[in-house]
């Protein structure tokens, strides 16, 4: 399968470096490209939309000369593998891993008529207004274009770069500084449980010397950043059970138990009024020595603004910046709901109410744990805990019932800053051709989960991850969106990692 | 319009008492129509679904002699009046009112295929059984059969309750003991916003010397019921304000605030593990002395059979009994939501998060009274609160927003048990014919609300209400139902009340 690929004339070696201007063309050639991948749903709850674009990706890499194949996983949403060898005689490997599925979409959240039918805007005062696509077709680029769609910057968009950096070196007779292998996951937003499995199956083929991961949004100051660890998360449903059925909140009112007060209380408890945990033995192993604290004061944010742009007079205070409070574990409530609000809101007392609660955890706090800290807590306040809807004789033993069921856990994994491949990376986005003069940005851990513990267990390999969308890109909400400015800035980023050598 | 009422042969005055299986036929042969009336919906926010059961309750009543004509409203849900008057020389006229709407659905909860296509059923063991419909065509009826639908018991079948019991006159000639006046609302699920108007507008069609309400379910022991006051209720939508929009749960969790743990921790602090509230002044001015815990305590509950059927093991502790409770203010959380849960949820901090409340009411604490108390209490815990989403201004200055969005308020009211009017009531409903030598339960104020502050204001009426429908019927909720056997002895208490004369 490579031999075409030394036909096409990779093998030619160095040439020169692209102009700023290639940079440019290259995303703009390939923008209608990536409007016809953001077309296909991705939502990994239909295996059927993840084939699609599992067939749409395996054409337009090996279109660039990639070797490709489908790695199917039990619930028929296939991996897709692609690779693609340098002629440089000490080459390494590096295996780059991005996903193509997206979060779940309520469509009738979104300001457009589908989250799956792209829209180019441009912001106007405080909102955005749709402009035609055909301004994606005028160079030079407008850098503050966006384009809305779910999965649009989390996590398409990263491998349209890779697309743009593979057409540059072709277009110059280039060879890649290192073999390329790409690992595009179809399950990365349902934590990715197929992966261990299919890199256990093919783990000849994922070998490599290094995980660079292409996803997560770039610091705010919009300068490159490099991050060299994520938390890891545990999901968790929590239901308290009132009576049997929804009761008429007159004649129940002061009587049956309302379960939406009885949850409130179970989660008020879990955290201070400053949104830090309550549940004992939750920061348990977490400890930021002044060193520590002294790199993650590098980090450049301007918080004011970050505060501003979500909204907030104050955060929260689990650490002193947010750096440090992404260096502690989280309990957040994801999602609420009793009964009914709004127009359909009835005169009951509920018979149930429910919070989806994730936990991000840290290296120093295994998601199990934390889950088994949660629980502990809810049963100290009383509750007999069950596995799903209470019995009868449950009911009539138990003051208290909630049923508490665990979802799947990802370990939170970070590689030291000073490790050889961190080094590399540093010295891949320092490079002129991708911001001259300016150092990148170091993330000692990221506040959101990548599959890496999967990756880093099964392969036995170092990681660092590249982030090159727009912080502000509304990902996993309504409304996501990739700046045009960004593909070209990640465009630069990504070519400067496939032609630094590793050493 | 009432010559044909005499006419027809209702002027002959007293006949013959119905056997025991009058009752029972009359209901039978009723029982189609009443199958037709719950298949038209009628939530009052559909007013065209309102205007075709007005029409429908128009034709039933005027075919029984009834002079009738709809009375409508600014929206065009039309009440319908309806009049027969009798020959008895000194007869005092009774104002009787039944409601025709009913409370919001959601059909995707029910286990049927629309609450507004009827089924019946019968119960198996634990679960609920389809039946053919034919099955209420056999006499002599099966009393444990339902019918399930919207309004089904709430409150459809009383209305159909005095169509049999005016057959049960008509077929033996007779004349009610009194004029009867009904009135039929069309808008009091949602607090019957027009109905002063309405009984402004029409005082002279509505002059009566008395008020009975038909509604709600009768006690669980299934005697007799009469009740001489009803608690109040206010409304009020409280919603906290996170980040602008849904953010990362693991980029910004431990940073943006959730809303959804903040709404929590405000709703927590409203009550006590026990279900008390604490917010201050709320019970302030209500106080029950021995003499009426001694009353109370003669309602013959059977709690532990109550908390069995309602699926609790312990009660909230505002009374010491069930009928204690209700003579408090209650503070009930009807619905809660903020993002998505189950297959939807995402790993988001919320942007907002919603609280539907309902404060039932008593004659000592005013329903405004109690949305003061609440928002005040709101403010003491921090909160900068708004009429609606705060501006970009307000998020940038108050650490916690919150909006409080207050409905409408009805009022509690209570009528004396020694009143002329509550002693016919007993009288009436300790006749033979309704329950042989059993007392009538005696309710000092039920937990619902009906809009009697309204009609006792507009036409300055005592009021007592009798109540007929099956204490588990589900009112307002998912599965609502109407059991047969309350069907024949709610037409047996309803036909006493027609032809005992009030004094």
């Amino acid at each position: 399968m490579l031999a075409p690929l030394l036909a096409l004339g990779l093998a030619t070696g160095v040439a020169a470096a692209p102009a700023a201007a290639d940079f440019e063309r290259v995303v703009q050639a390939n923008l209608p490209e990536f409007l016809e991948l953001l077309a296909i749903p991705n939502v990994a709850s239909e295996p059927a939309d993840i084939r699609r674009n599992a067939a749409f990706l395996e054409v337009a890499l090996e279109r660039r000369g990639f070797s490709v194949q489908q790695l199917d996983n039990p619930a028929r949403r296939p991996l897709v593998f692609a690779e693609m060898r340098s002629t440089r005689p000490d080459a390494k490997t590096v295996l780059f891993y991005i996903h193509f599925d997206g979060q779940p979409v309520v469509p009738e959240e979104w300001a457009q008529a589908s989250p799956f039918v792209p829209v180019v805007k441009q912001r106007v005062g405080e909102s955005w207004q749709v402009v035609p696509t055909a301004r994606l077709q005028q160079l030079p680029l407008d850098p503050e274009l966006r384009v809305f769609a779910r999965a649009a910057s989390d996590d398409k968009a990263p491998i349209v770069m890779v697309l743009n950096a593979i057409d540059l070196l072709r277009e110059r007779g280039a060879t890649p500084a290192q073999h390329i292998k790409l690992l595009l996951d179809s399950e990365e937003e349902m934590s990715s449980p197929s992966l261990a499995g299919v890199a256990e199956r093919h783990s000849a083929l994922l070998t490599a010397d290094a995980l660079v991961i292409l996803d997560g949004p770039e610091h705010a100051s919009g300068r490159p950043t490099v991050v060299f660890g994520n938390r890891g998360i545990a999901q968790a449903t929590l239901t308290v059970y009132g009576p049997k059925a929804p009761l008429h909140s007159g004649h129940y009112g002061n009587y049956a138990p309302n379960p939406a007060i009885r949850l409130a209380q179970l989660l008020a408890g879990m955290k201070d009024e400053d949104g830090r945990v309550l549940v004992a033995g939750y920061y348990d192993g977490v400890r930021l020595d002044d060193s520590e604290r002294a790199k993650l004061a590098r980090t450049p944010d301007d918080e004011p603004a970050l505060r501003k742009r979500i909204g907030i007079a104050q955060a929260d205070r689990v650490g002193a910046t947010y750096q440090e409070a992404l260096q502690y574990p989280s309990l957040n409530v994801r999602g609420l709901a009793s009964a009914s609000v709004g127009a359909k809101a009835a005169n009951v007392v509920p018979s149930e109410a429910v919070a989806e609660l994730d936990f991000r955890t840290t290296p120093e706090t295994d998601g199990a744990h934390l889950q088994d800290l949660v629980q502990a807590h809810i049963e100290k306040q009383g509750y007999h805990v069950t596995a799903g809807p209470p019995t009868d004789d449950e009911r009539a033993r138990y003051p208290r019932l909630a049923s508490f069921v665990r979802g799947p856990v990802q370990r939170a994994v970070r590689t030291p800053d000073d490790a050889p491949l961190s080094r590399w990376a540093i010295a891949a986005l320092s490079a002129p051709q991708v911001a001259a003069g300016v150092e990148p940005v170091r993330i000692r851990m990221m506040g959101g989960t990548l599959p890496t513990d999967v990756l880093v267990d099964a392969l036995g390999l170092p990681f660092v991850m590249v982030c090159t969308v727009n912080a502000d890109n509304n990902q996993h909400a309504r409304d996501e969106n990739m700046r045009l400015g960004n593909f070209v800035s990640g465009t630069r980023a990504i070519h400067a990692l496939l032609t630094t050598p590793l050493d």
